[in-house]
């Protein structure tokens, strides 16, 4: 009953192996948890709550190092000036609905004051993308107990893709989107690494969509497949990326990291509108900064040594955004809108007709 | 009963004049507003929440061009990527405590969604201080009623100062500190402008505080006047400060402006100490941005019109944050602690005493 | 003789129209100049300096509004502090290699002293990537009257690209690359609007290089064409990327589309590698900023009206990076070392050859 | 013949102990020289070049960790791009003239070039003030054998101050300015650590200059010492800070270094005018990054215990700014102006009259 991925498409794209999960989770000790929530009363609800969870949940004591890109800014993202100022990860990183992303945020507050041990000032990191076409935003629908579910939920292996968590509402060149990941595998300063990426793709034009280069809205056009943003007044989507991996890098090289998630972006056919809220947080769990240390002892890997991570990080960005598409079944919600899902025989189709 | 202000005691620092209020509402249509908690049972709260208000509450429909600085960052403002992407302010400044800023900033997209008529949209901006110390920040006291009551109460005049709003719980260089304002006049490419200050001073050590280069706090020292801090295990203060003016400048030079809220901090005693949030954000009311329009015409005062503006802010700031220590008064919460007023006589004595 | 350019190969990329020359010049008063030096006594020598001039040369006079975008920082852009700063352009955008960008910013302090009424302080905007590959670098082989040379040389019309100016020595995705420029034509906010790119393209893999999605890199491969780098030691390429418009911006959304310069950079096959100085530079002439004015008159096409300009952005930057490789010959230089031109029948073969 | 340094008259500001040179080469490795071009033939000359060379002039093989800030930003500082992109500093940090920032720069190029064994590329850190009133900077003076001569002159120990090398033609608070210099000794993580800063002090308005909060500008007044800018068209002044330390920092945390150096500027009585370009980098030797390595293990102190090295930056800013105006002697110069000297004797005075 669950969609293909790509892959399960025959569909490889990039030059890098994939994980064993082909998952953000495929990183050691990353996590992810999902809370949806999909109900028609007492008001149309399509949203939820996605958890990356680093360090299997110890990293509330036991920091990450991290950095960040806004390719494009409307959108939120908590916990940024800490974020930045200290290059340090402190929380799970949280994706849910525009509205709510103060709600899900004091709650992992409340969870890091019932639970942690080090001390007692948190920043925690979340994300959004605006999902009121298909969900009814203005209910404000989400509780803390849901985000905290997603928070409880979060463990190892593969990752549940398309109408779910944070991604359950979402619209992704005018096809149903969502959440989707992918991660690649590669070798650098002597040793092997996994990158993971995992997307709440919300963003883009159908005519932009591409596939490995192959224009594929194009191809399949509106006709076929009926956009989902043919009405006025919409607001524009977004994209938020997170991006792991288990390389000893430091922060300034998370930064770089998270900048070469436009480059996944930009191959599956992303502009960063004017509308969108495209950013990218990267975190590396290769360094550990466990609380009560007052030097600390690192390891980097030389920036020399980095291109085959920016390699891996632009194809699981392009990968997981194009799995969040295989993986979104078409939905109806708020309104009676109707969120079409990518269609997939015209996608193996797409890919059987290329020359190359 | 009210302490006086700085200037009731006759001091003056600074070479411009203040507005008549002396108050970040000085600048035509911003309002302030403040809901302030404070309660015994069942738990012991002392905190609130503090709204600047741009253009009498119409700057949801009617956008500001704004800029902000990160002087440290450990501390939380929302909506930090589309004031960067955008330049623009869409909302009015909410400052609350550290647990409870989502609550604050999803408030305020209740209320977009249910007073605005320009779109579905909003990403509300929302700082906060840590005020753990005197209240039980754990036991998340605030409800979303409280928030939008700050909004209901914003309105024109003199703005409350000392133990209020945001600002109840908080202790600046070891004195009880809380909210403080000012405002200057200044004229600049033939024209005469007004700048304010709003501060939540929650931040510094007594050694460090100073008045007009006074050493105000080694004259007062901790043996007259106990410090707040002598126990283990604070997490450090913090500074919000938001800037508003009425000069047409452009978002370019909004971020000239925040930054120079840096000189009036250093001024008082500040450092940016690791544990501090010390982030700025300014707002210029001189251009509107309205929904609708698909070209603007602006004004724009001259980069090399700006020093009167840079020195207007510095010293609003420098005046806000002593104003912020004059207020407030001496208060005992949670846990028994109690931060001491700054002692007004010891602050006449040591003005009195200098020799210029 | 000159070999054609893309579209001159039928080969039409992007949704938008370009502009009558297809070039950063069709934005008004936008003018290119190019000094070229090669020679092989007595040292081998493959450089030069392109000059991109805005307002007819009279920018110094009259600023421009301009922002920049650091994909990637391996490289030299001086101006800066003040660009960044003031959001303002005060000189011509020159181009050079590495080793020089001192010489050629210290000419264009003098010219300024030489000609201009404005005041006596300028912060010229200097671009490099490294040419020691094809050019005895290390001979530092150019001349202040060189650097002056390519700004009288500067005018409106036509541009020449490939080995010319900066790029006279450099080599992109293994084959040899150079100058190239391209324009596209939008409609925003009620106007007309021309987006012109110029680059100076010096990076990437061969495997990388696409053509609207087809793989070309890939399906020439290195036995067909051999590619340039078989030797160890290379630092790696870069690029310069410099935007124009003629719609009316504010620094801000300057900054808007040189950060879109990354997804035509990215549409080619760019990835941003360790080694690259992959550094973007927007200015808009819509408004006008003379010297001598305290308050200014702006317009500013609305944030939500950007969307056809960063697509024209990102269609022209993809479409100079392919004219650069269109027009750049086959050259042999320093130590003997030759790179090859793109094979202009492979790029026809591949675009005939697929389904869409 | 030489003046006294802040300290021999007396007077100390700050907290922390200065190291035994109270200057920036107490850091270990760190080298000072200059080169001071003083003529009134053909062409009334005042101008030099500074260098600050850290791990003697081995930089080029070993980089060091640094970051930067930019408090005003008109001013130039080369090498920006990778400084950001990297954090990392690989060449020494020149100080000179507006005009020839660009010959400094290509100069080290060249010394690069002939001297290192690392690889071919290098970006130098070249920064500028403007001396064109007491130098005809029109002239371009320097030639690049000065610029080499200020690198071959570097060296340990005691650093001259005042009218020399790049800070020869420099005025601080309408006083004769310069080079300055001073350092602190702290202890955090269980380490002692030495911070030193090196300014060239170009900046400034006399009526804000103070001494340790004592405003001695407004105390000498411009009556008994005559001020340089009594005439109109002066583009304002600027300050280049360079902080150093030998603490275990990473990138990051330098950024957060040199961003303090605001706090010492603002004490002095900076207020960062538009004029002004106010550029702020700091180095840290603590970790080693010699070429060759793929990973490399590091050390970092933890922000936590990075306040003692704020308040070593501040301290440090603050004496070195105040060292300049002391060591810098009255000097006539271009058109016959004449820049005057600090008074001591009435430095003295104002510091024995305070109270405390």
């Amino acid at each position: 009953m669950t969609r293909p991925r790509l892959r399960d498409l025959g569909i490889e794209i990039g030059t890098l192996p994939p994980g064993p999960l082909n998952a953000i989770t495929d990183v050691p000790g990353v996590w992810v948890g999902h809370t949806t929530v999909v109900r028609d009363e007492p008001r149309v609800v399509r949203t939820g709550v996605t958890m990356i969870v680093p360090r299997e949940n110890r990293v509330w004591e036991d920091y990450c190092f991290a950095g960040w890109f806004r390719f494009n800014g409307n959108g939120e993202l908590t916990g940024l000036p800490w974020l930045e100022e200290s290059g340090m990860l402190g929380s799970p990183v949280a994706i849910t609905n525009t509205n709510q992303v103060g709600l899900v945020r004091d709650a992992m507050e409340r969870f890091a004051a019932e639970h942690s041990v080090r001390n007692g000032f948190w920043l925690p990191v979340v994300g959004e993308t605006w999902d009121g076409w298909l969900s009814d935003i203005n209910s404000f629908p989400l509780t803390e107990d849901d985000a905290l579910a997603a928070l409880a939920a979060a463990g190892p292996g593969p990752v549940v893709e398309g109408n779910v968590g944070g991604g359950t509402g979402m619209i992704c060149h005018d096809f149903k989107g969502g959440i989707g990941t992918a991660s690649r595998f590669c070798q650098a300063g002597g040793g092997a690494w996994t990158v993971g990426a995992l997307v709440q793709a919300n963003y883009g034009d159908r005519a932009d969509l591409r596939l490995d280069g192959v224009p594929l809205g194009r191809l399949i056009g509106c006709d076929r497949v009926p956009g989902a943003y043919h009405e006025e007044g919409s607001p524009g989507g977004s994209i938020i990326v997170v991006i792991a991996t288990d390389a000893p890098l430091i922060p300034t090289q998370c930064n770089r990291l998270a900048r070469r998630a436009t480059v996944g972006l930009a191959r599956a056919g992303g502009v960063g509108h004017d509308g969108s809220g495209d950013l990218f947080l990267a975190f590396a769990t290769g360094n550990h900064l466990p609380g009560g240390q007052t030097r600390r002892r690192l390891e980097m890997l030389d920036h020399g040594e980095m291109d085959p991570l920016f390699t891996a990080t632009a194809e699981a960005v392009e990968e997981a955004i194009l799995n969040a598409l295989c993986a979104a079944e078409t939905m109806t919600g708020f309104r009676g809108h109707t969120a079409h899902a990518l269609p997939l025989d015209a996608v193996a189709e797409a890919w059987a007709a290329r020359p190359w």
